[in-house]
């Protein structure tokens, strides 16, 4: 037979690969580690599990768990991945933005939807032509409630649309049928029926797209931005973050007479905005800015993006982290395309770090999944998703032993269809190799979460199995500011400070 | 900007490290070669991609590919990896078996049914008491083909049932109702709602578990398994298969007056079976049979099984190659739970080769995904499934150091819902790492499948990508002999009758 303590001492070798396998635990994190691992096994035997269901069914299911209401309280250190259009939930749009005065809406023909501010009636638009006072429409609608939350079937919808609409000459008939569609609808994913309504990947991919720019309207009004970081960081600091660093296109924002702000007027924004929210919250440590550009562009252009985004960072070198390329990789160009612009910072002798995207894709083999291998040959700082990674053995061993972290985003993934059970997610295999690995949650708002318990939840009870533990938890936190782009000395603040926290959250929870 | 040379370089070194990339290809070779990559890339850009889809649906679709005609053409070497109840397709044992005299049949009350050959009219039994002559039961019915073959939603038929049975007494409704579930569709998983009515592991195992009991009457009617054996090395045969390894509990057998042969009997009967193919057909190597028990058998059964296996092992040495425990692993008990009877044949002094089933689950840290772990301790020769292995650090270095195979079986994986997107199966890891592999189909009649075409498909394109290559399906092959339980000689044997189907595939296809 094989010797039990030589079969346990194998056994506990494996434990300690994992992330935060090495991680020593003190008596009180122990004993709350015991409670999560006993918490963790009744939710794996219960009826349905979360992670192996689609997120938008999971959510009610995660809410009422005791270990999400646990995760919630951590301190979870940075969010290192998200994106600025989907950084605040969408009910604070909705419900706050959308009542401000001036706000305009329009009804594109393809199912979409456009916002504008606007002192007087906005012009007609290629996309849009029919603007409405969006006051004036909710006292039509009159149920303004429906109109704003309403969360149904799309194809249901249009049969009832349908049914209304016979007869009914346009636009009454017209009116009736986009009330179904309502705002929440327009600005996030959220469907009941997840797996009808996005059959694959690119339907699910155009609706996402579709969401983005249904948003900005919103968004890149000028005094809407201002106030909708703040939010952002206030939702991230209620889920107990204390740092952000955010992809954006630094989008050109516009007032209400249709002046327009160029991008270095929303990058000051975003600094005012952050040294305001951190002197209301001195236990907030800050926010960064990752510039992003979208990999539809053109080679030159993406070079005019880079060659700006180098004078940016040296003109806000507080602010600007570094450089993206962003957008759906699998329809997408690749890094490899976009070589020379890539190259431009060290032909120029100049560092501008990269935080590429690179691997969100179930195709192996393609031109798109060499991505990961380019991403560490421009000497990427952390890797966007790599959810392809754990299939390519030597960029896996590149990235080890540069320590690039990979941003892993588990909903994201899921309800963008690269995987549906959870436990099936390759970063299984990262977890269980102890790979640096920060968690994020790409796109919050899109998928109906807000700050980082969700994909913590995700990461720590569907990814991690009932392997991960309270050290893995403990090390996912501390990997979020050690893989920061912030410099040494205030990594070491940023320390101190989650540590304090850790602290007390250990103290109030065991 | 990297250097190109150097890109290319470490690229075709990742390439190098999958299963087949150090396999030299003669020019032949490399021109089939990027024939296949192209039809690949054909396949993977068309609008459905088989392997994201599940196999009942994706089985058309595979049946008209290219790639997979020419996969049924190429000499796949053994397969290693499938169990005796479901080793012939089911339209035989529907076509033939059933066809024969004094098949008596009889519906359970959990939609279910049994076989029984018998020269006179069958007791009623606990599980079943009214047995009807097939050849009686036909006759009424009236309609054969619809009886043999209709594979239709169970729950529609059942509301098609109701309609027909509302008012009608018993019998009668009860004759009406069965026939709606046609034979096949017990004998089968296949459904044309997989997601439907399999919504969960514990629902598609139970009819999984169900469909071996129905077939048990008709496999082991001593004359029928006789002719099951042979048909079974036919079916491989014409798949271009040229050895196999059969999971077998060496079921006792009955005769029409009721005589029972013990389990001598029926690994006589495959020996004598084996040796007729073999001599039918001389470019076919053999068989040999794993015998394996079912996991919820207690310790002292397994002892006694254990016991059993080393003598059979030692009275039959060319036919018995090892032992091995089944049935499903998360409603089971581990291997740890037996280890003092598997600890017996080294207490003894005697060899008794294992060939566990280890890992077939997604659920990470519990005690049943140790089983990995104590197989390799038990010192397994193979592994069958592993699916959990990729998670599993240190057991995948232990299997690789000391050669030990996983035997992967795609489709079986993915219709017990382990899995549902091929490109998301762990072992796509162990593939890109060359980790020592081969390719089976675990329970072909259930599934729908004959051979391993099937299987080598979803491997090749769903698992391997784009980068799985023609040098990926020879080490496939060739591995399949190389961790064979044959002693080397055979092996030798083997490689050389395999070398030589293999050229003039080759040159047949270049």
């Amino acid at each position: 037979m094989p010797d039990p303590a030589q079969r346990d001492l194998l056994m506990r070798q494996e434990v300690s690969r994992q992330t935060g396998g090495l991680v020593t635990l003190t008596a009180a994190e122990q004993k709350l580690g015991a409670y999560l691992h006993q918490l963790k096994e009744q939710e794996m035997s219960a009826a349905h599990f979360p992670p192996a269901m689609h997120f938008f069914k999971a959510k009610p299911l995660i809410q009422k768990s005791s270990i999400f209401k646990l995760l919630q309280k951590m301190p979870k250190g940075a969010a290192l991945h998200i994106h600025s259009s989907s950084l605040v939930s969408v009910e604070w749009l909705v419900k706050n933005v959308t009542y401000r005065p001036h706000c305009y809406i329009c009804f594109t023909w393809d199912n979409s939807v456009r916002f504008l501010f606007s002192d007087r009636q906005p012009f007609p638009r290629w996309d849009c032509f029919y603007w409405q006072l969006l006051e004036t429409l909710r006292a039509k609608i009159g149920d303004p409630t429906g109109f704003d939350n309403r969360l149904c079937n799309i194809s249901s919808s249009l049969t009832d649309a349908k049914l209304r609409c016979d007869g009914e000459p346009y636009p009454q008939c017209w009116g009736f049928f986009w009330v179904f569609f309502s705002l929440m609808q327009h600005l996030t994913l959220f469907t009941e029926d997840p797996d009808g309504e996005y059959p694959d990947q690119d339907v699910v991919w155009e609706k996402f797209e579709k969401a983005f720019i249904a948003a900005a309207g919103l968004i890149t009004h000028a005094p809407v931005l201002r106030d909708y970081f703040y939010k952002g960081l206030e939702e991230l600091h209620q889920d107990n973050i204390m740092y952000l660093e955010l992809r954006s296109g630094l989008s050109r924002t516009y007032e209400l007479d249709g002046t327009i702000h160029d991008k270095v007027w929303t990058l000051k924004t975003f600094q005012e905005v952050t040294k305001k929210f951190t002197a209301d919250h001195p236990d907030f440590l800050g926010a960064r800015v990752i510039i992003s550009v979208h990999r539809a562009l053109s080679v030159s252009e993406v070079k005019a993006a880079v060659k700006e985004a180098i004078q940016l960072q040296k003109d806000f070198p507080d602010v600007v982290a570094g450089f993206d390329m962003v957008g759906r990789e699998d329809s997408g160009r690749t890094l490899w395309y976009f070589r020379e612009a890539l190259s431009l910072p060290a032909e120029l002798g100049v560092t501008l770090p990269y935080f590429f995207h690179a691997g969100e894709t179930d195709d192996e083999g393609t031109d798109i999944d060499q991505n990961i291998l380019d991403a560490l040959l421009f000497n990427t700082t952390r890797i966007g998703h790599g959810y392809a990674l754990a299939h390519h053995p030597l960029a896996k061993e590149l990235s080890r032993k540069r320590n690039v972290a990979v941003e892993l985003c588990p909903i994201s993934n899921q309800v963008l269809k690269l995987v549906s059970d959870l436990r099936n997610h390759p970063a299984a295999v990262l977890m269980s190799e102890g790979h640096p690995m920060v968690i994020s949650s790409d796109d919050p708002s899109l998928f109906g979460t807000t700050g980082l318990s969700y994909d913590f939840y995700q990461a720590f009870v569907g990814i991690g199995g009932l392997k991960a533990n309270l050290g893995t938890l403990k090390e996912l936190a501390v990997n979020s500011i050690r893989y920061s782009s912030l410099p040494g000395h205030l990594k070491d603040t940023g320390r101190v400070m989650w540590q304090n926290k850790w602290d007390a959250f250990i103290a109030g929870n065991s």
